[in-house]
């Protein structure tokens, strides 16, 4: 049986494969509403029905939320690679409904300006995605078998910050950890024509730093001057922290902190980002940051340090003669590479304290600390993804990264030792947790033929 | 009739004139609260009785709030000077009451552990010292008349921000505006054995400025960097606010500061400022500010710039990855000499949008503006004052300054184009505002000596 077969039977079942991924889609699977936990119940169950129509092992677990279904499936050659794949049944409410040009409950297949598209609430996020990678199986299933071991895990609350979950793997550690890398179907593509495979995320490193002087708020009048005051000594430190160039100073900051390979960095300046529109749809007409650097290796591949919030004094309307007492700032550092977030935030707190006057003292308060997580550029299984999906879109697959965090894909790697290969076909103008959000039919389709050379590629 | 004879009667009629102060302190004139509005009336009636007791003109006069007492009195020569004498008959409220070891409205003359002293609300700010000043003026009374027209001025509504007077100046600007000089006995002495007259007052300019780059708070994940942040900005601004000596660097700034006459600094420096007490009082140990320069210096004679609050981002509990769109701190320079406020203003905007990048606007909110205030070292009234006061207390006078800003006396010099000699006797220990408010008997007795002093020898 080759990947052709299985690819032909994909787009003669298409039809079935729209209704399938309409009757899900027509459960309204709302994790964050407690008025809708029968339905996260129902699309659990609606997705374990799906598993075992496919004759796989799948089990609906309870939680302390809505319940989280793990199913196992064998390949038809025992010496298979075992992957474990990801996604999400539940969805964002749809209000404001009166936005919506039909029910977000009541999905349409209708002809958008790009082409056809399914207009439902998940029809994106996640649902037309995570069918995207059940219909490559259920063809494969059709055709012989699949290609790889596959532990499906599928959660109900990614939504709402999927708060069952580590303790979920931690009681299921062992069910869970046996494959070798996890695939996520919750990214996008860089452009409609164009596929992406998401391999580098940043790390997050938090910390607040508060600065306090005399022992209460003074008058200026009176003890301005001669008593420090410590929104100024936080300010200078909050200056020196960028240097003219934009980099950040702390010492010892970029250790781990590596060059993109050269093929990376051409292949990201072929995908001609429009750094000018990009910074116009937030009100600014200029790049800030590390000078020489582009935008997307800013982003992606660059680590930064940004103050999310300052406060001192008196802040109030009008004004107030007063010698505050203290100030603080709550800072972030975002990570790439190997940079350690504990030596990050010690080389913090030292430049802090090298930088205080006699007679201020700081007090750190931790919010966090997590490390980039990297798919090495070399892995076996990033080269074989690459190829599957030029073949499937006669375009090379962009290697993007992520300036934000997925959780998911960091409680893989620190809670069952996993990297993750994520592959996603949303696009931008999905309409995401809004109304009428939509999922290209394209994407839809080409995305379930792209998971079915991927699983081919990674057993081949 | 010799100044002697003057301080003899003073000395003679002390029992009396310890009576009716107390008549005056019993009065619960708290013009704050108003339950106690017949209270002030009263207090401003007594007041306007013991004008007329002496045969001078006086009149109650209504305002929106507490009435205004206004006396005229004519000196025994008709080419004598012509003053303004300003005192205000209202308190704070006695709260709270429990602290009181007797009766707020209750006075009495106890044995203090340093000498007997009168224990009231009102004692000290301002019935005692107002008082010194009438008794003064009866002694002259009872022996040939005043040495100088006198202008009584006598408000209801200092502790609670004279809300009255600029309309009343405005309204009776002829009437009040005639006196070349006002005379103030609001102030204190520098210590129990040494008299001051206050010189200086700072002003004060205060504004805020906003800073503002992207048109929405956005996800600093995505761009932190890229997008500039308006608070790296302000903190950067702030920090150059002030080089490595404590000197604001602001072009202009310094104009029309002047290096203290160096007899003035030879007086300060005699007066032997525990500076590490002061610091030590709020929990410093390490004077800040201007290197080089003593605290008194800097709190009387030096002018400051503060940041008296800033805010950006977010300051809720925990961390929130945002790049925010907005940053603002609100900031007051206290200016010396003759600085122009609005100069100073100018240059600090001007200093601000040198420093702002390409994408990063700012908006400037006046909170109000004053010039300092000073007594010139070299007018004559204060020789003769100084001269007086050493007389008395057979110590120098300090020339001392005050940080803070005393409202009368700016109003005296912007609405009735008139200087101020600030003389008073209260101790810094007298409690004003608080429990057990006290006045030196001996503030009391050689106060009003030091006022007969000071008249006849501005009459001389």
């Amino acid at each position: 049986m080759s990947t052709e077969t299985v690819l032909q039977s994909l787009d003669a079942d298409l039809p079935a494969a729209t209704d399938r991924l309409f009757d899900f889609l027509r459960i309204k699977s709302i994790s964050t509403d407690p008025a809708f936990a029968s339905e996260c119940r129902r699309a659990a169950d609606w997705l374990a029905g799906q598993l075992r129509e496919l004759g796989y092992e799948a089990s609906v677990r309870d939680t302390p939320g809505h319940p989280i279904v793990v199913g196992h499936a064998k390949a038809k050659r025992p010496d298979a690679p075992h992957v474990l794949f990801y996604g999400h049944y539940d969805v964002q409410p749809p209000d404001p409904l009166d936005l919506w040009v039909s029910d977000p409950f009541d999905p349409r297949l209708v002809q958008g300006e790009k082409g056809e598209e399914i207009v439902a609430r998940g029809a994106s996020d996640d649902k037309g995605q995570l069918m995207t990678f059940l219909e490559a199986c259920r063809a494969f299933q059709r055709n012989g078998g699949l290609p790889c071991h596959i532990t499906f895990l599928f959660e109900g609350e990614e939504e709402t910050g999927s708060p069952s979950l580590p303790d979920f793997f931690a009681a299921n550690r062992e069910e869970l950890s046996e494959p070798a890398l996890a695939l996520v179907c919750d990214t996008g593509m860089w452009n409609a024509k164009t596929p992406a495979i998401t391999t580098m995320l940043r790390g997050l490193a938090q910390e607040e730093v508060i600065l306090t002087a005399a022992d209460r708020d003074l008058h200026s009048g009176i003890f301005g001057g001669p008593v420090v005051n410590p929104i100024h000594v936080l300010a200078k430190i909050i200056g020196d922290l960028h240097d003219a160039e934009g980099r950040v100073t702390l010492p010892g900051f970029y250790d781990g902190v590596a060059e993109l390979p050269e093929e990376i960095a051409a292949q990201w300046c072929g995908l001609e980002f429009d750094e000018t529109a990009f910074l116009k749809s937030v009100g600014v007409a200029r790049p800030a940051g590390e000078r020489g650097r582009s935008l997307i290796e800013q982003v992606w591949s660059r680590p930064t340090c940004d103050v999310n919030g300052i406060i001192g004094g008196y802040t109030g309307p009008g004004a107030k003669t007063v010698l505050p007492a203290q100030a603080s700032a709550k800072i972030s550092f975002r990570l790439v590479g190997t940079q350690d977030p504990e030596k990050v935030l010690e080389s913090f707190r030292a430049f802090v304290r090298d930088r205080l006057p006699v007679d201020v003292r700081a007090k750190f308060v931790p919010h966090g600390a997590s490390r980039a997580l990297q798919l090495p550029f070399g892995s076996e299984a990033l080269s074989r993804a690459r190829r599957a999906l030029q073949e499937e879109w006669d375009k090379e697959a962009a290697l993007v990264g992520c300036g934000g965090s997925i959780p998911i894909v960091g409680a893989f790697k620190r809670d069952l030792g996993m990297d993750t290969l994520m592959i996603g076909f949303a696009l931008e103008d999905d309409r995401i947790h809004s109304p009428n959000e939509k999922y290209a039919y394209s994407s839809f389709k080409k995305g379930s033929r792209s998971w079915a050379r991927v699983l081919a590629a990674l057993a081949a």
